[in-house]
């Protein structure tokens, strides 16, 4: 088979980042190599090493990301006005957003052990960043007298845990249209926070 | 460091479990071999042999293992009587037994990739029996008029994905007790069951 032993140039971000996410989804970051990676680009070892310091960094760079594309698009698709209208965009936004990426969260829940300390930290602060997105949306609902819930903190956590785990069991030629299934997350939603 | 290379009576099945489980949750089974596993229990490679079969069985024997406890457990722990009182049950058990076991909980979402389909399909059907049991519940209470929700099957997987997540952010030292924790969860598969 022929394979394109590339110049630097030809080693774009996207490229790396499609062929670490693949190889690291299927068999874990331990067992991926920097030349298995760079088999996959289509270049030679030595060359990936021109675009990114080792393994760690590549990782890193794959989880920040995932994070900083999140919050790119979330900030895109957030609504004002009542906190209903904004709870529900942002159910919807959720799961439309995480879908399609299942490769991506795999990896941004099973790596984050590998991560060093300063990089973990750094994925835990954009982490926290979206989750806090979320809690004001709860905070203002109860502010406004409209959400009835104890604990905005644990509510947030639990419905991204409720909404992110919806990408373990859908199959798009399952029971269920999508558009079904979203409109049972954001009932569930709205029930969780008392509406 | 003196090591015991022991006759195969020493191979027991909750020793060989809990080495695999640790490296396996540590560094990804693709990166774990036998002979690692074998230096973890304190016998050498070809005698763990007489206990698995290969790595293969070795994974599924962890992950079936698990469901099946979780299984016995939950029949210990279920009780009879109004489903609002089974609800509770359910909720309390999911967190009590499932925080203590992270590697276990971890493990069997993360290495689901790497079971052959035939072991893939054996603890499909076990998780199933287990989420199977919470949909009971839910259609024993909507029946009663108890409860009010629009799917008991999307519920039900609603219902497990957010009480397990809780075991990604949950720490003893945090800023609530156990106790409030779980009062909290309560509360919320209350509401989302439209009680």
């Amino acid at each position: 088979m022929a394979r394109k032993t590339g110049s630097h140039s030809e080693i774009t971000g996207p490229r790396v980042r499609d062929a670490a996410l693949k190889l690291i989804a299927q068999h874990g970051f331990a067992a991926v190599s920097m030349r298995r990676i760079a088999e996959e680009v289509g270049v030679q070892a030595g060359a990936l090493y021109n675009y990114t310091r080792d393994k760690q960094a590549l990782l890193f760079d794959l989880m920040r990301n995932h994070m900083e594309e999140l919050l790119a698009a979330r900030q895109e698709a957030a609504v004002s006005g009542d906190p209903v209208a904004r709870l529900d965009a942002f159910t919807r936004f959720h799961i439309h957003w995480h879908l399609p990426r299942g490769d991506q969260v795999f990896i941004s829940y099973m790596e984050l052990r590998n991560l060093t300390p300063e990089n973990f930290a750094e994925i835990e602060r954009l982490r926290k960043v979206y989750e806090d997105e979320l809690e004001h949306i709860l905070q203002d609902g109860v502010d406004a007298g409209l959400f009835h819930l104890d604990d905005t903190k644990v509510t947030t956590l639990a419905i991204i845990a409720m909404l992110t785990g919806m990408s373990t069991w859908y199959r798009a030629e399952g029971r269920l249209s999508l558009d079904r299934i979203e409109g049972l997350y954001v009932g569930m939603v709205r029930r969780l926070v008392g509406i």
